[in-house]
């Protein structure tokens, strides 16, 4: 654990911890002091001066100090680390500090590795494809019984209750591996169905050597990790309830999903798939995806593929059809059904993943076209399955969906947000890669504003979150009214007529990968506002259909890669997220990538997967006139009903009274 | 049916039916009549001249026959059949007339495809594969579940208890189906585990179109049979408990075992599998000759594959191994383990069976490394395993297994005859193909012989139900003594001393194919005796193990393409067969088929052979001492212990006392 140390920010005198690594300019822009800087972190605009009164730092000599000021404490905050605690000065401070009025005490947080796998509780380390090391008594004339009944009637022992039902290809190496492993071996053994399948044999003791592959396939990027479920057992056995399986993971990959190329969402993938051949192409484009995973995990992991088990593999109902080479066409096509929701295990080489010949491929269980296995491992990897609270858990991307619960009841929405978190549909909108802005903080005097990017390189676009940050940041500095639009009397160069109509420049053109100027316009704020009431009015429709309000829910569980990058705060205050008290709010990640890794660990879990999928009700929102109500009134800053956000309405006194909308 | 005519011959004055279509010589040899005749039955030695009395006969002018003869109703009893009730002058008739001795007033027969039917009773038509026919209400905004539930939750309206497991090709071509069936369709379900297996599905309503076919790998040839188990049900359903299902059979075709080419025996195959690329040329092979009579199935039967739901292969335990894949190495080796006796459904492509994608091949299941699964459907096939009474169960061929038992008890051996029932190790033998000798009678007073070939062609060789009547024939006649030694004395040229020792000469080169005179040796015979030794050896010595002996046997059942022309009277003269009442004696003929054919129909059949499979005990003679006693006490004909063969001693006083081995 590295040492947190306390930056003291002048002339206002706050101070904050700085996480470990951090700059100083993170550290002011994840406090909420302000600082310009408009490169997005990399030092070259030069604008993020301050001053080190005390303490030591880490520096690098830059070009746009000079040796006077270097001498006098004066560094860039973008390139400026502490190494103890320290005081610095920030010459050109915001004169509105809304680090005071905002900040709250509990700040949200992704959960710690550790926190993450306190979610569920009460499993034990119990895969459904498990190994049995069994050691038996040579034939001899008086016992001539057949390989394969000694090996049953070893076995039986062990598992009386149940039948052992031999795959061909064991049978074939049988006698090899038998008489190869002196009458000792270790039987892999499936336990999903009625059935123990014998699906391997190997010879010797090789309980030991057991792993498994969680995959999360995203419409956009795949996530793997390949798990070490004897070393799991262990962590679990050790009495380490409360303890972290994190070292079972004995590595993690990623990548683009391959689709891309072939449509941005799911649904222009669905499309492709109508094409001649589309498809088997789709398919094989994903599995060629997977199997680049699956190798690196292989590579980093140091493991040899005929050790692994199975595979689990979780994605949307879209992503769900494509891996399994099914059509997802009726998806698209009201009443918008699925050819499947769960299939039984799988080969996983039937499904052209590259592991060992006897690895099953688990598929997770869809609910609806739009609500997919994806959704049902986070609510898995949530926990709120087993809890008394009732859990709002939101999957925000181009496709939001909702789920609303506990362990009595689920049911579940999705909404479409459109492209716009994902940075479609945004004039510099793009992906959450380097050089995306994803923090944004404008002074609300000068209009000036501070932006970091991904990579803390020069900008190439915003992403989702960066948009967020924006239009929360407009909205209290008073740039944009409640609908969005622009005002035109601010006294500042940002604010310009465009090409496209009224806009604010982040950045300008020489301080970007792209040499041009980086924008938002009237149009982009506009799609943001349709995507976040979308998801607004998916929520409070779908807890309506329950009877219930945001005041009931007990917690609010945000999954998925954007949410990552999400700040609460500024999610409220364009009305995005509910305005509940932010620790109520838990960020899980992946929860995908997590609910799957759970199912590859417990076969109970695996049940409880689908027990999940089947049990969820889902609502349909597409024709629903509730939701159509709910829309219209969230296409406002952040509601047309003030009564919604109190605290956001508190807080941006100033600003609206600034804004002169209090009436 | 056609009309049965009388046959009298004179000057003895004897009547006998007529079997359809039979020729005199024919109808002769069937009723111990003895006509000269060494060409095997084709009109060329032109030998079997008899004269028609009365009667109408239909037989063709031969050059052989002076036309003043024929006028005087002379003709050739190898080419004339009855046209009616005939009276038949033989002028060179035997001076003994066996058949007022030895005939018995039962004739064992095959049993007619009615009564084999009637083998096994209280079963009805309900195979593990089977059709079910579902109406699906189609989807709604109200009712949007997925393809797949919907059609489960339908199935599962008629099969509560059942999980459905679908197969993914069904799913992959399942949104297709019900749509071009208009939400109507036919699923084929596969009842064999605890899950209903989905394994196809099909538009509209197809139940009546289902077929399966059954396989019998036999080490030389292969059967195969198509089925139309829609129509079985109908006939079953009929109340036709007793009628007959071969109006089921679609086609029928064999072929011989394209692994004939890599030896002859089982012992050879398993040794030729040991090779570099063995075990895949066998499995290529067999699984080429199967194919080729499937599509001849498929051809005759004028049947779509996909329409076949199943195929039930039954062969020994080593074409077991080999259809399967799995190397056959340890059956031959002491303490002669198979790898498996029994496996679960396997899909029939993965065997490499050409029939629909869906479709399931079921293993007959083994005993024993030489007790397989051909004689598991054969037992299956004879409802011995129904019956209070106790059978005796014999498959002669290179490998005899033998079964005692009834419905509350099994138990079972194999011995070793070698290959001389098959023609193998005899100077002249031969399978019993085109030209193969397969009766012999012998004139006692001349020791001329009539000889009838397979095909009625000129002779080529003997097979081994020519050997057995050549051989008992010797044996009455007194050409031979009790040890198979060849009388020196004899007045006839047919008795010679040749090449390898003392022989009978059975054709002349120029009566034969081959242009070679066709002897059997003593070494023949010295092989025969050995080979009908074990077999009787391996019953006493099976039936002693249970504490029983023949008279406790209520019925013996006879399986296997030997025992198709096997004649009871002559294998009990030589002491192959014991020596009790003819009317005992019940050839099922491929029982191995007709078993296989009733594990198609119905899965409790199917279960019951697996039951029987694990019920029955197996008795290992290679080291039994019980066993050596008794095969040296066989090695005389018809036994050492004459009190073993009352009849065959009381019948033979005449030949006994002429062989002066009353003493």
């Amino acid at each position: 654990m590295a040492d947190v140390y306390k930056v003291r920010f002048l002339p206002r005198d706050r101070v904050f911890p700085a996480e470990p690594g951090e700059t100083l300019l993170e550290t002011a822009m994840r406090s909420g002091v302000h600082i310009n800087a408009s490169c997005g972190g990399n030092g070259a605009c030069g604008k993020c001066r301050i001053r080190i009164k005390e303490g030591q730092v880490d520096s690098s000599p830059s070009p746009v100090i000079s040796e006077t000021d270097y001498d006098a404490g004066v560094r860039l905050a973008c390139r400026t680390r502490p190494l103890g605690d320290v005081t610095v000065e920030i010459p050109f401070e915001s004169q509105v500090d809304r680090v005071s009025l905002k900040r709250r005490e509990t700040s949200p947080r992704i959960l710690s590795a550790a926190a993450l796998d306190r979610l569920v509780t009460d499993w034990s380390v119990n895969p459904s494809v498990f190994k049995e090391y069994v050691e038996l008594v040579p034939p001899s004339a008086e016992d001539n019984m057949n390989d394969l009944g000694r090996l049953i009637r070893e076995l039986k022992k062990t598992f009386p209750e149940s039948e052992v039902s031999p795959d061909l290809r064991v049978v074939k190496k049988l006698a090899t591996t038998l008489r190869g492993g002196d009458w000792r071996v270790t039987a892999t053994l499936d336990a999903s169905n009625g059935d123990l399948g014998l699906i391997n044999l190997e010879p010797g003791n090789t309980v030991e050597k057991h792993y498994s592959i969680a995959i999360d396939i995203g419409t956009t990027t795949v996530w793997g990790q390949i798990l070490d479920l004897s070393h799991c057992r262990d962590v679990r056995q050790a009495g380490a309830q409360d303890g972290s399986i994190q070292s079972c993971v004995l590595g993690e990959a990623a990548d683009y999903n391959g689709q891309i190329s072939y449509g941005e969402d799911v649904i222009s993938r669905i499309m492709y798939a109508q094409k001649e051949g589309g498809l088997d192409r789709l398919k094989e484009v994903i599995c060629s995806t997977i199997n680049g995973i699956i190798r690196e995990l292989f590579r980093t992991g140091n493991i040899d593929a005929e050790f692994v088990s199975h595979v689990v593999l979780a994605g949307n109902t879209t992503m769900t059809h494509l891996i399994c080479g099914v059509d997802p066409k009726y998806l698209m096509l009201s009443p918008y059904v699925p050819a499947f929701n769960a299939l039984p295990p799988l080969v996983a080489r039937d499904l052209g993943l590259e592991v060992g010949e006897h690895a099953l491929a688990y598929v997770a269980p869809c609910v609806a076209s739009y609500v997919g296995g994806d959704i049902v491992a986070g609510v898995l990897a949530s926990g709120i399955f087993q809890r008394d609270e009732i859990a709002l858990f939101m999957d925000i991307g181009t496709n939001g969906e909702i789920v609303v619960g506990s362990k009595d009841w689920l049911t579940c929405t999705s909404c479409s947000a459109g492209p716009a978190f994902e940075g479609g549909g945004i004039m510099f909108g793009m992906r959450a890669g380097n050089g995306a802005i994803e923090q944004v903080s404008i002074d609300p005097s000068t209009y000036e504003p501070m932006i970091l990017t991904i990579g803390r390189t020069k900008p190439a676009g915003i992403c989702g979150s960066g948009l967020i940050d924006a239009a929360a940041e407009f909205f209290d500095a008073g740039i944009i009214d409640r609908n969005g639009r622009i005002r035109r009397d601010l006294a500042t160069n940002r604010v310009r007529e465009g090409e496209v109509g009224w806009e604010y420049v982040l950045a300008w053109a020489e301080e970007t990968q792209i040499g041009r100027d980086i924008a938002l316009t009237e149009a982009d704020l506009d799609n943001l506002i349709r995507a976040k009431a979308a998801v607004y009015a998916g929520c409070r429709t779908l807890l309506g259909s329950v009877g219930l309000t945001f005041d009931d829910v007990d917690k609010v569980i945000i999954a998925g890669g954007f949410g990552r990058y999400l700040n609460i705060e500024r999610a409220q205050t364009i009305g995005l997220l509910p305005d509940v008290a932010p620790e109520k709010f838990v960020f899980i990640g992946n929860g995908s990538l997590l609910g799957a890794r759970l199912m590859t660990f417990s076969r109970e879990l695996l049940k409880e997967a689908g027990r999940i999928a089947r049990s969820m009700t889902n609502i349909e929102l597409s024709s629903n006139p509730s939701f159509m109500n709910e829309f219209m009134a969230a296409l406002f800053l952040p509601h047309t009903d003030d009564r919604q956000f109190p605290h956001v309405m508190e807080l941006d006194t100033n600003s609206r009274e600034r804004n002169g909308m209090h009436a």
